[in-house]
């Protein structure tokens, strides 16, 4: 008997047919005795469709417009998740984000919400109702629709479960549950049944995609325990919590994470003064390139290097934004190498595990793998080298950090 | 300069292009200086879509939910509208029912409007800017999300119109405005310039169907002068307004209105008692059979013959009824005619003209046309015939009470 919030994502409702398997999978929690609160996003394809209309119309669709016909694809979904729940005997009520008076700022497309009336919600749950939210929407002060921008449809559920103080926010998804790192490259990877916070954030942030950062961000800043876990299989996935929440004797690393197709620039022979990486890296900023891992060497003879990756498609055009800036300062040269990628290592226990770094690098050199750069933070230690050896850095790593699945190939019916 | 109420239906907001043309004939009426209140249904075709999405999760949809399912439907087009303006240099916001709060009774699925609160739509107004409502959706007073059924769109063009006092509500639909009758079957029908709300419901409910009883009755009611003309073409189409404004010297007919499929019911022989007509009625309508034209002509032996219309697609059934009301009255027998139809003259000028019933008649005997039944009300004579003659009729009685366009085949332009 708790109270819980679970999220539907576009493709766990992406047909009658799958709405109808959510709605069985909420009547077992309700059968529990749990208390349910749904936020759903649209059916997948949905936003697409309703997006395509809209740049029909007008290249830039005013972003206040924009929301009014992006928050029926919720509208949609939340009607026909209660009717499927109705049909099944289990009482059921619908709210848009406006209903439930979620309250946002009023930058539309991008809305961040500040405040959510529960009082709506409580009473129809003591009803005994399933209460249906529509994800993704607001409205601002003066009523206007608003929407949260992308990933808001787990924002929503987070905040609602902030507001009605949640024993636990369920975020369903199409995989069972964060990995040590991608089962693709690694066959063993393990399911983690926890992870912390932070964790979670620099494995989201590094490739891991499961869940959208700012969901994450808030969750932690708010200590609502978040669960990541399969619509479409059993399982309890992976349980996201505050770090002393974690047990000590956990393993240092919680995984690996890695990003493929990366690029370096290095501008080589820079005058080592002061604001030179400035001066370098603005301009490739300002052209809303996202410039990713930045580290400067200096030389032994008054100039020094400065290296930086950015997203291998951007890399062209970040390319001839340095060529131009090589000149004006008198760099040597510009050199871009497209072939790198990266991998990091993330772990809160880093922060009580000495050597984690050189067993990292002894794991590498063992099979020969040259090292291009270093970057290391509190939590995460990232290397980026030639992209040929992404899979065998991966697996080296997995294998030398034994993150491995000690059960793996016991189970038949495993991931 | 006047504040105008605009409502564009489904065919005419059907598609991109469409709702731009839409957007253009606004801004002509902006540009008279006129401040516009436009109110729209869905886009044609989605609300089917919608109700297919619904049906295929239960037979029978909650109606709460239908009405959050449906409401979507027009809060698109409300959005591509506004933005098919803002790309015109055009200022314009859109809401939806419950924002403009369009506040109804709780009847989802058929609720009915209450009162509107202008306020908000007045400030928009003074800002400059056009006003898009979504038609048919309204709120009740717990926030629960209405629809107003069939129609419901010229209904809430009306209530705005009511609640604005505006100058003119307008109709916009595929039509250039009301006939004298069916274009289809008499050439030279005449557009009519103006018509009373009276003669607008009968003409209506007998089958010329442009407008939605409901929302004309609406209009009548509270006096506002409504409009119909079409989208796609130009022309002042016809206004519908109070019987004192309508010039004395038109002329006594405003139009002829027929029924197809209709079928004819006689119970032969009934005993002449008290009560019987319920007797005999009562049943077939508690079946939900829409029973039309009655006619009970009492006999000389004690005995009476009852006849009445039906829908032919729903004659059978009510055959089968009646059969068993037959025999436990005792009646002689039941006679089944499917091959009849209904013409009706309409026309408030029938009250201060004598004498149009008796021309009728004649213009239908020079023709040959037996007349079945008769039936008369203040402004409406029907006469129920042989289905054959219908066109024959028509054009007879169009003829006779020279309802023809005097211009017909002079303007070569001319619908």
């Amino acid at each position: 008997m708790a109270l819980i919030v679970q999220k539907y994502g576009g493709t766990s409702v992406g047909s009658i047919e799958r709405i109808e398997a959510v709605a069985e999978k909420i009547i077992g929690f309700r059968e529990k005795g749990d208390d349910v609160v749904v936020v759903v996003s649209a059916m997948s394809g949905e936003t697409n469709r309703l997006t395509a209309l809209a740049l029909n119309v007008m290249e830039q669709p005013t972003p206040r417009e924009m929301d009014v016909l992006l928050a029926t694809g919720e509208q949609v979904t939340i009607a026909l998740l209660c009717m499927a729940l109705i049909k099944r005997g289990c009482g059921a009520r619908s709210f848009t984000g406006g209903q439930v008076r979620i309250l946002t700022d009023e930058s539309h497309t991008k809305a961040r919400i500040r405040e959510i009336d529960s009082n709506l919600i409580l009473t129809q749950l003591e009803k005994g109702d399933v209460v249906v939210v529509a994800g993704f929407q607001g409205v601002d002060e003066y009523g206007n629709i608003t929407t949260l921008g992308r990933g808001g449809s787990d924002t929503t559920a987070v905040a609602l479960a902030v507001a009605l103080s949640a024993a636990e926010c369920q975020i369903y998804t199409d995989v069972k549950g964060v990995y040590t790192t991608d089962p693709r490259v690694v066959q063993d990877a393990r399911l983690l049944k926890s992870i912390t916070f932070e964790e979670m954030l620099e494995l989201a942030s590094l490739g891991a995609k499961v869940l959208q950062i700012r969901s994450v961000e808030f969750a932690g800043k708010y200590k609502v325990p978040l669960r990541v876990l399969s619509t479409f299989e059993e399982g309890e996935g992976t349980l996201i919590s505050l770090e002393e929440e974690i047990d000590m004797e956990d393993p240092a690393i919680a995984g690996i994470a890695f990003e493929r197709d990366e690029a370096k620039l290095t501008v080589a022979g820079v005058p080592d003064v002061p604001g030179i990486a400035y001066t370098v890296i603005g301009p490739v900023s300002d052209a809303g390139i996202e410039v990713d891992v930045i580290v400067q060497n200096a030389g032994v003879e008054g100039t020094n290097d400065i290296t930086f990756t950015v997203k291998r498609a951007e890399s062209d055009e970040a390319k001839k934004i340095l060529d131009k800036i090589a000149k004006s300062i008198d760099a040597r040269e510009v050199v871009l190498d497209k072939k790198v990628c990266k991998v990091s290592l993330v772990g809160v226990g880093m922060r009580s595990h000495a050597g984690i770094a050189s067993r990292m690098f002894k794991a590498l050199a063992d099979e020969n793998i040259n090292i291009q750069i270093i970057t290391t933070s509190e939590i995460k230690i990232s290397v980026v080298i030639d992209e040929k050896y992404l899979e065998l850095a991966v697996r080296a790593l997995h294998s030398a950090f034994e993150l491995g699945d000690p059960d793996y190939g016991k189970n038949p019916n495993q991931a």
